[in-house]
């Protein structure tokens, strides 16, 4: 009989947002006449920039004529989306990219989740706890050994370069789900440590938008010799609200090697070119020409407006929770607000007072790992009003 | 150091598409006067059905107000979308999916590529020769062992349920390159192979609307039993000229199993739901929106029309070579017309002759493997006046 892998097995279920829904919509059934607010979804609301909304209609239409009719585009991702990054995401910042570095997708959550592909089995990974689940699963799929390195307090949830060795490390930066970020000193020890242990930093950026602090690199590539130890996936989902709409890309410098069992040196940008124009056939055409829009002066006064107004809700969130005396972080380069549950409570015990003392619903945070337990995530994607009042449902009651 | 996976150093270079444009070009470039006309293309040129134009540029709008707005969509893709697919593809048939075993993607090469998570390394795989290169190279990715099922003459290119065991079958019917289908009693022998083996057939129906005689299925669940045995893989690329556009879907059945080394079985529905929710985020909506636009009675007349389009090319290119005595198959139930190469000619100096005597450039066979050798791949994916003047040419010098 055909086998399965088996590493599947090992996966645990992850019941988090499940059991979140099940509990929120008993409490709506126990309490129809209360207005439950959600501050608990890691999903944008305000509507794509109308820049990229006008591109993609001009795109449909370009898709009705024979004459400008596309059909597979490159592998790559079209020059005109890949210069954009280039120039604005890179250059702009002092960071020589090149197009040929550059690799669009349908998100960063396929990148980071297939990138594995390229990778032995053999490499010892680094994962943060709390963490993103995808880059645990991915590596549990795989079947690689996993070492945790704990964020909590002390470091304000940020990373910190272990003691022990790692071939492959994941850190994100803005943080899902504390918040935190890699300043730029930490971020060269993290350059330093991969460069020591030869090892691979997998960079996950998606929420750099989010960042207004000048000592947060957008980009690990502003850090010296980072191209030599990081590949780094980006995403338009936070950015401009494509989470629906589905575009990111990968940047992995030409270059940057890994190695055989015996030693041979391997050019990692062009095993993921493989690995991509072999399972993938490229990012559509109509949503490129919409992820090209948010560079041009109106995509980029729009989205600038959608950060600005989810930002300003984490400030709400932020300085209305500490105001009634809750501990919090995160919130001022993220959308997420990393909760201390006071008064010693876990994260589901937080969570049902929450929700049956003021109608709002969270994230427990012990769903991103052991060390989110006694935590809580919020997130400022909601409505202004929603947002307001959910604030002071909470300070009303704690 | 980082590891990689050394299975990439021991695929083969694909060099086929790149030699053919390299000697295309320097045949324009000796020869600016003359028009090359190119049947190699495996790519379409009509643009999409106006219905699925239509259907964008309204999912466009939704992206654009709050309350219409899309943010992650289902893993497996909108119910508006698996619903019409469900009825269509497969009731309209006589065949019994459902929604829950439906799972929309951005296109069939992604999911025959990536399906190969959730099976063990241990698996023997068997794979046609000639063949669409991604089944093989993205097990060689995966280090599995391969063996090959020769398709020539003696079946009319045809594969035939081998002697040796296989775990995993890749099959295409309509077949790329060759053009040949998998006949009703045919799939049935190889679902009797499957079940006999306690093999997973993945059967690749990309050019299911290319079908034009009754014995041939266009669906492997059409034949009893399948579903215990069978994935299947569809595209909107060939079918609504979606190559640029992006979307696809793969049906697991519930309840079709594989086990793990001590016999333990396992869901592959619920398999693929995890490795797709963990390492995919939804196709766009935008694009869910265009392929469900298929589905209307527009979008039906208007994707028969280009269909029929060309199937009339393919008649011209199959009556036309066969009217010069040149042998050739398929273009019957679909878009490829193989090609024997007169007088004993290999592919390439077949390509090399109708390059330099008649400006037609075409794919040479043995690009597809071994059994390749000695035939050639025409597609009906040109413009009409194209296709007749190549054929003119062809005849003429022939």
């Amino acid at each position: 009989m055909a086998l399965v892998n088996e590493n599947f097995l090992k996966l645990k279920q992850n019941y988090l947002f499940a059991e979140v829904a099940k509990r929120a919509d008993a409490f709506k059934a126990a309490h129809p006449d209360k207005k439950v607010i959600s501050l608990g979804i890691g999903d944008v609301t305000r509507p794509l920039p109308q820049a990229c909304i006008e591109a993609m209609h001009k795109a449909v239409d370009d898709m009705s004529r024979p004459e400008t009719f596309k059909g597979y585009g490159p592998y790559r991702g079209y020059d005109f989306l890949c210069d954009e990054i280039a120039k604005n995401d890179y250059k702009a910042r002092g960071v020589d990219i090149s197009t040929e570095e550059i690799f669009v997708s349908d998100g960063a959550k396929s990148d980071t989740g297939n990138i594995g592909d390229i990778f032995s089995k053999d490499n010892i990974v680094a994962i943060t706890d709390p963490v993103y689940p995808v880059y645990m699963d991915t590596n549990i799929m795989e079947g690689r050994e996993i070492k945790i390195i704990p964020c909590g307090e002390q470091s304000n949830f940020a990373p910190i370069p272990p003691d022990f060795h790692a071939d492959l490390i994941y850190l994100c930066s803005p943080n899902n789900p504390t918040g935190s970020v890699i300043k730029k000193d930490l971020m060269k020890a993290w350059v330093d440590y991969a460069i020591k242990n030869e090892a691979i930093i997998l960079f996950d950026a998606a929420y750099e938008r989010f960042i207004t602090e000048d000592d947060v690199p957008h980009s690990i590539f502003e850090i010296e010799g980072a191209k030599s130890c990081a590949i780094e996936f980006r995403s338009f989902s936070k950015t401009a609200g494509f989470t629906g709409t589905r575009c990111g890309y990968t940047v992995v410098p030409k270059g940057l090697m890994a190695k055989t069992a015996d030693g041979q040196k391997t050019d990692l940008n062009a095993m993921w070119y493989r690995r991509q124009s072999t399972k993938y056939n490229g990012t559509s055409y109509i949503i490129q020409r919409g992820a090209a829009a948010v560079y041009t002066e109106e995509g980029q006064k729009q989205i600038n407006e959608s950060i600005s107004y989810y930002l300003e809700n984490a400030r709400i969130i932020r300085e209305g929770l500490s105001a009634a005396g809750i501990e919090c972080s995160g919130g001022i380069n993220a959308p997420y607000i990393w909760v201390k549950c006071p008064d010693g409570m876990t994260s589901w015990e937080m969570f049902d007072k929450l929700l049956n003392e003021t109608a709002v619903v969270g994230t427990p945070g012990s769903g991103f790992g052991e060390m989110g337990e006694g935590y809580f995530r919020l997130t400022s994607f909601g409505s202004r009003e929603d947002t307001i009042e959910a604030v002071e449902r909470i300070k009303n009651n704690f």
